[in-house]
């Protein structure tokens, strides 16, 4: 069976994945990009941005690991974009471009569907209104035997671990304190108890967490 | 001018400290020993249960920087004893039997004074009501020149926090998801940019912060 996995997913030290007030400017909210500071140094986000240069120490070795055998992603719609509620206007086509970083399905949570959009470079992006048993069904087939990411944001990672979804989830611990914005870890008391968890610091000052599925 | 140092401060992965319901039977609540698991095995530990065993690893290294050069500690009343509001009954000297760990004055912050407990070994509990900066000045005296250690628990180490009163925080992050309880980094916003912060993970599975105030 393919993995659901979950990749360089980060969390500020009180927990949260994202700041608040995220907008068209902020796609982080008030984080800015603190939260993803490690992330923009490896060659892997330098490589996706055009440039041939990055780090190759572990934030490498594990940013590197986001790509290979996957072959869908499934995000949350607030990770698409800053909209909420129905679409006022269909024009908007994600943050990335018009060859996104993904070249797969990726399935968009929403209660508001809309047609598919066919990108450049082999993204499509679906929108579904599904629980997350029923979306990683989708996923899953559009993978076509490959894994499934979870991309978040932290709702939606959420919501895959509290069903038991998530077969490996790579969580990047960074050393801020947030104080305000969307938590991951509420309502998931005792999750380690399901995997085997690893944990190993980086000179960059983030410590990367590993979670095996045990069971 | 002596430091005011935290030392061995164990929250979990979403930032609780303690768990719910701390019992007589129950010190750390739903949290049973699960935050101090890290530390039970380190020689530290072991020794002041009379034992000649114990790890000499990384857990031990930071375990070990506990006691040397403190002068005197301040706890919260909650890491006193379990019980609330006006103390009904004065025989109760502390968890820690008739030779308490400390060998120093310990200051404890309470809205109910009590006379104060000298007890074997060095340590004398004196009961105080008073602001963490009122409190950390009678503990300075206390100590002769030797540094100050915040004993916990999470709400006094935040007040000091939140007063700008520390300058070494050791916080251990061990690789559960408590779900409850009294959680470290509330209304701390930020905090990071007032110290230097480093990590280390540990075989043991938690990671090692230190938070060193660079102003």
């Amino acid at each position: 069976m393919s993995q659901v996995r979950v990749h360089n997913f980060t969390v500020s030290l009180d927990g949260f994945a994202a700041g608040e007030g995220q907008t068209l400017e902020s796609p982080f909210g008030h984080a800015q990009g603190r939260l993803m500071e490690w992330f923009f140094g490896t060659q892997t986000f330098q490589s996706m941005h055009g440039q041939n240069a990055g780090s190759h120490g572990v934030d490498e070795a594990f940013a590197s690991n986001w790509g290979p055998g996957i072959g869908a992603e499934i995000m949350g719609r607030n990770k698409f974009g800053p909209q909420r509620g129905p679409w006022t206007d269909e024009e908007w086509k994600g943050w990335w471009g018009d060859d996104p970083v993904f070249h797969t399905p990726v399935f968009v949570l929403t209660h508001h569907p809309r047609p598919s959009i066919e990108m450049k470079g082999g993204t499509t992006f679906h929108f579904i209104d599904a629980e997350p048993a029923e979306a990683l069904a989708q996923a899953r087939e559009a993978a076509d035997g490959l894994d499934v990411r979870i991309g978040g944001g932290a709702a939606t990672v959420r919501q895959f671990l509290a069903a038991d979804l998530i077969d490996h989830l790579h969580v990047v611990l960074a050393p801020i304190v947030l104080g305000r914005g969307e938590r991951l870890w509420d309502g998931l008391e005792s999750l380690e108890e399901r995997f085997a968890v690893e944990s190993v610091a980086s000179p960059s000052g983030v410590t990367h967490l590993t979670f095996t599925r045990t069971r």
